[in-house]
């Protein structure tokens, strides 16, 4: 891992996992953060560890909108400046932590990773369903002890969803023997698939009690540093597309966020129409996708094992593979770009070829 | 550590580790394997690594005797050729994992981890009593988090007998004041040793009540690449060496297998003659065999901790360590014949010779 | 971390942990020791790595004065010399383990790590508290998942209190407002502290329950390896210092070794006048102490993290400082000194400088 790409915002929290007048602490990219909202409103993030000895300021106190370090005391403003010191008159000018610029952006709480004049606002993605009222949903995260890229290997190829989510999620073998279509984003890639005639996911029940043939449909950008924002449904089957009617539409909201280089947060959400289904549909819509998205943890913790056993060696890519290999050159591009130098890399070199034709002893 | 002997059968499994109809995975050599019966019944070994994203073939499933991933759903044949990518007609001649030649051997299931050409029944084990009618036992298995040629010294010098096992195997400190008899052999050393006129140890008590003094009589194969079978047994003291009579008599077959370069796998069983005792018996000697085998795990555990804290430190070899020595000598010569190089050292530099003699400070 | 101060006297153990007729084993400076009382009430310390394999000492048995390796039988006598090996006739000269000086000095069980001829008893410390009739106290030991001197930096600023035991040790902000007189020793620094017109914390309390405002003083010697010797008290505000009367008066004795490079043993106590309270009075201070040194440990091992996050990370050194780089600068002097090198290190470069001047972005 050559480093992670750093001009990006990043999902550091939910919003509600700020608590009202105090603070709250997450490691980002290595880099330990601690976050807090001012009285007026607006968050801050600043770096988890005071200059003095290290100490981590969210072990501290809330003194209004400022933060007082609880080793010996030294106290920082929201731009991470450092007013007072105590039994000190003079405080150096160096004394001060480092500042993230950080919004709430539609209940993700967003921070920028790299150098903060280039932070802009235009780059926050579309995340609209996590805040509006014609969708509702249960907000979600897990924690995982494996590098981010493996993550997103699995959203880019959701060929997955008829083996590790064959009784969740998926349902069908169908999903894996469609090719979808793969268009190339500015930061990212579309990935769209469209699944005739298959039956419903048992997922859907709480929302959509269907049991005929269906179908389905879904479409999604997966784009830069590492966002998943998905339409999704399904109709009928033989119904007329966009016709009305009978169905059900999801817009789901995802996000990697790397911990450490071996340790990744994931946020994720998929929101159903707020005019249909109760608290409980929404309650099980949640309790359906936690289920499969434990399914791909274990998945890819043991895939993270194995690499971690022979690290290094060539993975074969394979036609499913093309999002993920574009998203890949892409990535290491970009840090090729932020570290000025050609020889980035994710993990293993990426190919659009299949790999070289060695035929199997 | 400077690797692993791998033109060796190693045992993977005992043959019920294998479940019916399912899969059962195992690390050998720091490489992840999948093992399964066909439905002809011959033990399948392959690489439990898919060669498209490294996921674990083992969270698979089962398709006759092939397997699917279940990632993204190739399809495995017994050979290791993948047959099958859904989505996708072309299959690229590279897609294969790993096969590695395996046999169930009188209850053990043998892998060869080397060149699959050179493969050779005629260097299996002959573990006979694992699978014999005048014989009977319960198999164990225990793990260590150790490397294997710690747990392969403690059982080439049984006078550790006297001390780790005074109240279960061992009985007495005489075991320890006997030099045993150590002959070399093509693969191995042959290690034997007669101990007169001792008390009975507590672990006979399942099988041969006698409480008077004894003559104890064992002698083993050590052979490569850790492999001990061991013929042993005792009679009242100056009763007639092989007269019949009165006495006890066992047949042991033990095996280390290396699971990474820091932990191993070890099979053991010690069996008893069928018409000798019932299910009780076998069961009390497989308790007695049990506790004393974690005995030489506490201690090779806490060895192995003294090792980390000064590795490559120096030990002192002495006339017990006649039989350790020279396998080790040959497993180090083995290597340097495996790998080209003449360099090769299992952990630090064997010797035949005591130390150089400096004087204690 | 450039290595340990070898040539120094370490606390290995408070003398009650020392077993009647057993051992008792821990790691100092990366060196398993095993400790044991002779018959005639000496302390042995010797290497807990038997010299053969490797094994624990410590895992073995005594045998009158001496102790026998529980592996092979080995027999090693209070100097380390081994002297019977079972079936051997001829024990190598070479056959013995370290041994270190290692006496009991006021309860506490000192060993000098560094050459054997160089034990000077004279550079024991003064923990004359610990053992004697007019001081009542009960003994205290933590163990750090943390390198030593970052506890040291903790013990040698106690400005700290003010925060990180705001409602135990400290009870108010005066602490670190106020800036204590250093001064150099030959083998570390004095620290010393006036506190006036405070309120008394809430450790005082199963002593001295008296709630008007309070006079606190203190004045500690922190030498070489990691010894800090203190005198403590109150008095009610403005009364005569050392006029006798009412108040209460402390002597702490307290002491780090360090396990591993990244591991820590902490012995502490702190000693009040055997003729003021009961035992429960002692055993309140213990647990009010107890309290405060978890809030220590809580906040060393957040930083800890913090540095591991970002090794070699620079601090900003501070006027509060003064007293821990005094002793970081000894330190890395001696340290130079016992290897013959100049650039030893503790952690990072000391500097009685505040850092350079480099004003926030």
């Amino acid at each position: 891992m050559a480093g992670f790409v750093r001009s990006a915002w990043y999902v550091a929290a939910w919003e509600h996992e700020l608590p009202p007048g105090g603070m709250f602490a997450r490691t980002i990219l290595g880099e330990p953060l601690v976050l807090w909202r001012t009285s007026r409103g607006d968050v801050v993030a600043l770096e988890d560890r005071c200059c003095h000895r290290h100490a981590p300021l969210s072990r501290g106190a809330r003194e209004g909108d400022d933060v007082r370090c609880g080793y010996h005391g030294l106290r920082f403003d929201p731009t991470g400046r450092c007013v007072e010191i105590p039994g000190t008159r003079a405080i150096p000018r160096s004394a001060c932590v480092r500042r993230y610029p950080a919004v709430v952006h539609r209940r993700w709480v967003m921070v920028w990773m790299g150098d903060g004049e280039r932070a802009d606002p235009a780059r926050l993605p579309d995340n609209y369903s996590c805040d509006h009222p014609e969708w509702r949903y249960r907000p979600g995260y897990l924690h995982y002890e494996t590098p981010w890229h493996l993550i997103a290997d699995n959203l880019l190829d959701f060929s997955h969803l008829s083996y590790v989510h064959a009784r969740t999620l998926g349902g069908t073998e169908r999903i894996a023997a469609i090719r979808p279509k793969v268009e190339r984003l500015p930061d990212g890639v579309r990935v769209s698939r469209e699944v005739p005639n298959v039956p419903p996911p048992n997922y859907y029940r709480p929302l959509w009690p269907y049991e005929g043939a269906i179908d389905r449909w879904l479409t999604y950008d997966f784009t830069l540093p590492a966002t998943l924002l998905m339409r999704s449904g399904a109709r009928p089957a033989g119904s007329c597309q966009d016709g009305g009617g009978d169905g059900v539409e999801f817009h789901s909201c995802q996000a990697l966020t790397p911990e450490t280089a071996e340790s990744t947060h994931y946020f994720f959400m998929e929101a159903h129409r707020a005019d249909r289904g109760d608290a409980a549909t929404t309650e099980g819509l949640y309790e359906g996708l936690l289920a499969a998205f434990r399914e791909d943890r274990e998945m890819i913790v043991a895939q993270a094992r194995n690499r971690r056993l022979k690290p290094g060696e060539p993975m074969l890519a394979l036609p499913m593979d093309e999002a993920l290999v574009r998203f890949r050159r892409l990535v290491e591009q970009r840090l090729a770009a932020e570290v000025g130098a050609p020889g980035a890399s994710v993990d293993e070199p990426s190919s659009d070829q299949p790999s070289p034709e060695q035929p199997c002893p």
